[in-house]
């Protein structure tokens, strides 16, 4: 009813960075949630839904420079500045800081939902993003950390991916080192952030800068090249490389313990132990963790504890650890292994009328079908059976009723099976076990 | 590592309009969320993903003024006019017009997710709110309405809802009415915006001061006072009203059309007919309607039919009707009606080794479970058994497997029922099958 303002809006596409996902993404992506929130069942994380808009000041209290200068960041009509989550964090600190105080601990808490930054686009990058967040809150014993480690394992195990590992390091090894040397925490904030970007060369140059001993940049350096998959190997090696530096070597113990729980468990996936890796966001205290995949260069998530974040928030001094994984990377890596996930849908029913007449039996035949958990459709095109049925390949129905006014009267319909192309007449009291039990 | 700002946010809170859901409310948004993703699966209607995010020309072409102007719109880090999405409709006439424009009709389309008004903070109103929003778009048949209101129907039934019923009108005979008296596009959406409103005095004035005939007048007046809950009773009543009002007239058989279909069919459901009832947004041009349950005053949902829509985003001429549903309305209402959603998890296992020696052990138990699909935690705090059993009740752990060295020596471990307060020793491989055949 609008005939004076036709305009020809079909040269619209999504936003810079955004994106549409047609059914069948739509169908990977939900089938990573589902999964992701499956996990979070069993292993009893609960779920609370925090908002995708918050205050500025929130988000941007305990992040990055690099996150808060790629916030989405506006004034609301009432003049709040306000922007878009570009991470869970700090929504699940204010919770914990404040409305879930007094919740017995350990909590786990898990949320699921989009996240915004304004990123180059690029491969598997965007500026709209998924994430299953997973937080275990109250404990610093190696357990909780090895459970982060393994439901990150069974995520992407249970999703079908093969050739991947997880990337592990502990933050408490780079940073007992400079801690011993004196450097403050902000200087070592810093070189993290050149480690994260792996500008290795930049950072020794600063650490030299700094003044620390020659020891030091001979520890730093060596750790730095350290890397392997045995993971009690490479923590052996990087104890020696430690000699008296006190606080690192008890990170490391840490790291291998959180290592021994998981390969006692049971639990077996492959890992890389990468001491002088590092992950952008400041506030991780112990363990860090990447899983990735083979031929594909981003990392599907990250995890890692941050003991002192909740006190940073104004909560009660709380040890934590947790993990955030990629839900549309998943789905993406899922993609490029050519995973197939099992079909949302297995049964799909058209019910066509030959006559007009006979729409309200359709209707209430389709009702009948959905009761017990068919899905069915029922030709609204109006279109004579022959035509309709030439669409409903296309359509991926798997099997055709037709209502006859004949058959109806005693109680018949006509059941055509698409898959082989074979029709027969059915009693409408047996329709859905004669559905049911094709193999489709 | 960030000692030099520590800064006490613990006075954060949502920005104003938007809500934190705690774990019980999270699970009733959800419950809420994939029922209405079992009916898309069930009625066939294919999950697609929209940005959150979209250019504010797209969102704001088409919608009525009062949308526009409560839009979050802001100016991206490139310069983009971006606005929050206020509702699906746009987004997917976009993909329809687009992407999408040779897939096979008819196309029914199903997307949930969060939009955006900055509307004043009220009762089940708010700043962010979720729909399940479905769209059968292609065909301009009455089974399609009739469709829309069955799907509808079936959400709030298999929800547990009752008294509740739906209000039912058709833009099309006012519409009729006022274009056969010459009234132009614009002022007859004028009159329906205030119709939405409520106000009927307002409207009849402006009416008149239009200049229609005193017939038109007092059709107009007869028709909202209209109302009642049968259907084919009032419907007479309108079409005697009519006289001669073709258009309208073939409204109100289009409308007798689509309730024939549902009665007919076996869907029953309370109904309030209501042909002077308008809705706010301005796209509609046939069928239109809102669910609502008693002692609530706001709707629960939305829909009806738009013919024109595609077209005016650029798509070819296509005939569209759709319905998008509340989600945190629908998780209200449960509430209100004190209607218990079965719960998520059945059963809770809290595993606690008497040792520390024992962790890996409790890991490797927990990992075993969850395989199982039990859902299981260890105790990660470090604390005896008697004091994690103190806390057990409070967690809503349902079993307690404690784990001690001589039993595990014998490949036993010790299983306390929570409900019950008994324990017995149980082997090891018989764990689960004791754990599940307990009914809680």
């Amino acid at each position: 009813m609008m005939k004076s303002d036709v305009t020809n809006l079909s040269g619209f596409i999504p936003v810079r960075g955004m994106r549409d996902f047609l059914p069948n993404e739509a169908r990977r992506i939900r089938h990573v949630e589902e999964l992701s929130r499956k996990l979070a069942r069993l292993y009893l994380y609960d779920e609370v839904i925090t908002p995708i808009l918050e205050s500025h000041e929130l988000l941007a209290a305990k992040a990055g420079e690099e996150i808060r200068h790629r916030m989405y960041t506006f004034w609301d009509l009432g003049g709040r500045e306000v922007a878009l989550r570009p991470e869970f964090t700090p929504s699940i600190a204010r919770l914990v800081a404040t409305k879930m105080k007094t919740y017995p601990k350990p909590m786990r808490l898990f949320c699921v939902g989009s996240l915004y930054r304004y990123d180059e686009p690029q491969y598997g990058r965007y500026r709209e993003f998924w994430q299953a967040n997973y937080e275990l809150i109250g404990s610093s014993r190696p357990e909780a950390d090895a459970e982060t480690l393994m439901l990150t394992n069974d995520l992407i195990q249970q999703l079908g991916l093969r050739n991947y590992w997880l990337k592990i390091g502990h933050v408490g090894i780079l940073r007992g080192v400079m801690s011993q040397e004196g450097v403050d925490e902000q200087k070592q904030s810093r070189i993290m952030q050149l480690l994260d970007k792996k500008e290795w060369d930049t950072a020794l140059k600063l650490i030299k800068e700094i003044g620390v001993s020659a020891q030091c940049v001979k520890t730093l350096e060596e750790i730095f090249a350290l890397k392997g998959q045995d993971a009690f190997q490479v923590l052996e090696r990087v104890r020696k490389n430690l000699k008296d530096y006190d606080t690192a070597i008890a990170a490391t113990n840490n790291l291998r313990e959180i290592i021994e729980l998981i390969k006692k468990g049971g639990a077996s996936f492959d890992m890389s132990i990468e001491p002088g890796f590092a992950r952008g966001l400041e506030y991780y205290t112990g363990l860090i963790f990447e899983p990735y995949i083979s031929g594909m260069d981003i990392a599907l998530g990250g995890g890692g504890r941050y003991d002192r974040l909740i006190e940073l928030f104004g909560g009660e001094p709380t040890p934590a650890v947790g993990v955030a994984l990629g839900i549309d990377r998943l789905a993406l890596a899922a993609k490029e292994q050519k995973i197939r996930h099992k079909a949302a849908i297995q049964r799909r029913v058209l019910i066509i009328p030959i006559r007009d007449e006979l729409s309200s039996e359709a209707v209430g035949l389709s009702l009948r079908l959905r009761r017990e958990g068919i899905s069915a459709e029922v030709e609204v095109m109006g279109r004579t059976v022959s035509r309709a049925l030439q669409d409903a390949d296309r359509r991926q129905v798997t099997h055709v009723v037709i209502l006859g006014p004949d058959e109806l009267k005693e109680e018949m319909v006509v059941l055509r099976d698409m898959k082989n192309r074979k029709q027969k007449t059915v009693k409408m009291e047996q329709l859905s076990e004669a559905i049911l039990k094709d193999a489709h």
